[in-house]
């Protein structure tokens, strides 16, 4: 495994740029977790927003650097506002991350993430193994929102599902797997505790947005934000008992995080 | 008060299943306790999923190993959902689990209770006393979803609410009672904490889903269920000066639990 | 500044109060926040309750002894919900808190904060200067729910909604100020940690509704929910290395708050 220096120095130059400009990520996002990634955001440097109104979501799309789209508590409404917030993001030219949140497990799921693909052509995708390869290969899943396979398990649907919507996709799992143009990068950053917490693909996604405000690369962004999450992970576990430690050290270390624990701890092969 | 090796045995044998079989447990629960149900959930080893849409409520509880329904911020297409999710779990012989939240508070809480008992039959009820005595009796409640009540106030409430309907009635509170068949077991643990943090009843009814899942006595279910809640909130309260600390230490407690916390600390008086 | 003696006695008597009868604060309030707020209510020794909808706001809010809205995640059906109950709550005299969160970042927040005002009344608004001026001036924000401005920035907006709506205005920021009949009262109790953790401006807001329920003088209860918030923070700041243990550590202090606390730290320098 190599450790690049222009990674952890592209990396540091992210997080300093969204401290200094608190981009405001625009999040249309699931109940479960919208509490945990505003948190995160925040604690990142980052100016989160949640609004799914059909009323004002074109309205805030447009003020907002970044739109991400989550699809874990889906309903008819929010769908719609989805495709609104999102067109408003594109006429804006700002990044659209899409989170595909159990897509496999229902047909209302994989078919809603496969019409936000095909029609807001999101910069990132960000999802397990479970749901990429869902998308990819209409695979079922009976796991619900988590994964039954490994990230290397879906590499080749990551490439595929890469191809067909020109989106980067980001395969999070015990090693992630940033895909885009037939190229793999891999982030080794993280710990095992981050499953036992619900959300952390979610804040994951959240991230990527924050990174995709400032970062003009939507795979950088992507890689960025993943070994950001997983080196944050690896902090807080340090002295978590269990997983609800770990939530309270993961928010503080996103906060506290410092050049050299990036340049230190990153851990990424380049594609 | 006895000390029932045989009880212990079971909750462990409960808590093994969990963890090695990692059961999904299909929520449509309220907006201010999704969060801490889904990571008792993850924390105990089960595997939550919330999804309230009528679009694909069917399927997701078809795979799922089973329901909780629970009507904390009840609105009408979400009970839509309540029933259509019911009725698939029903066809699939899976466990469904009751939280009738604020019921006696307003009418449309109590009315909508009652319809999901008459028509879906939950293989468990779990309520505090003022919720069990509003279904069992009419009684109105003016504390919101707080109960005005100790448990064993709803002790003949619970025995009538179990007859009626056929389905095992867990009342919390400082002793929780489980009601099936004209028998109660009492469960003494449990700390006083508990109820400064919102949603510990949710997050009982939602482990009771984890333990029905693996468990085919609702009975035993609903008793290993609230016994693991009373453990793990005694547990946590050891060092913690406030609800704060308390949650964060619970969730850790449900992850840490092992065979002898339970079979040293269960509080268990069988029927 | 002045340390008031009968500002700290008015403090710590509501806290008495609120402990000792537990008032029940109904909350149409954002997805977000819910369950921060709820805690953070129940630390205080308030009983909370969240209903949105309109089949049951009208008798959850005539049950309640104080009505908080805020318009976080604002939709079309809970608008209506907002207004059947804040309807409901003047009917029975039960002061209304409104939180008018983004207020100036969409058309759709503005409008509907304007016409819950002029249509309810409420006995308080709490927001960031942001919000406030937009409430005022018709200015337009691009931060988001954050602000733009230090709270004294909004001093004459301030006084202005508070003429315009005879409201008590409280505007919250490193210095609050609690606005009413062309007078001023700043708290600078409070931390820098505060804005890293969402959903502080909305706690405060609900807080107030706990402090409404139980002093029948809407400003002082602005003012003493104000401090209390502010003190909390800095004894939750103490020892946190970030913004997750000090959440943690927040809704101990709440709960912990003791008559020393409130007579050595409040900063208030009255109107």
């Amino acid at each position: 495994m190599e450790n690049h220096s222009d990674r952890w120095e592209s990396i540091w130059a992210d997080i300093q740029r969204i401290r200094a400009e608190a981009p405001l990520v625009h999040n249309i996002t699931n109940y479960v977790v919208m509490n945990t990634t505003a948190n995160a955001l925040l604690a990142l440097g980052a100016s989160p927003v949640m609004a799914h109104a059909e009323e004002e979501v074109g309205e805030m799309a447009a003020i907002a650097q970044s739109l991400v789209i989550n699809i874990g508590t889906l309903s008819a409404p929010w769908i719609a506002a989805m495709f609104q917030a999102g067109e408003a993001a594109r006429r804006n030219g700002r990044p659209i991350v899409l989170d595909p949140v159990g897509a496999g497990a229902t047909t209302f799921r994989t078919a809603t993430a496969r019409k936000l693909l095909a029609e807001l052509s999101p910069a990132i995708v960000r999802g397990n193994a479970s749901e990429i390869r869902a998308l990819a290969f209409d695979e079922r899943s009976t796991r619900g929102v988590d994964s039954a396979y490994e990230s290397e398990d879906a590499a080749k649907a990551a490439d595929r599902l890469s191809g067909q919507y020109r989106s980067v996709v980001a395969t999070s799992g015990a090693v992630d797997l940033i895909s885009f143009g037939g190229m793999t990068t891999r982030v080794f950053n993280g710990h095992s505790m981050m499953p036992k917490v619900t959300g952390m693909g979610c804040t994951a996604s959240a991230l990527i947005g924050a990174f995709a405000a400032v970062n003009p690369s939507a795979r950088d962004a992507a890689v960025n934000a993943m070994a950001v999450m997983g080196i944050a992970g690896e902090l807080a576990a340090e002295h978590s008992p269990g997983p609800g430690t770990f939530l309270v050290r993961f928010l503080d270390a996103l906060y506290l995080l410092n050049e050299s624990d990036i340049r230190e701890r990153v851990k990424v092969r380049e594609s």
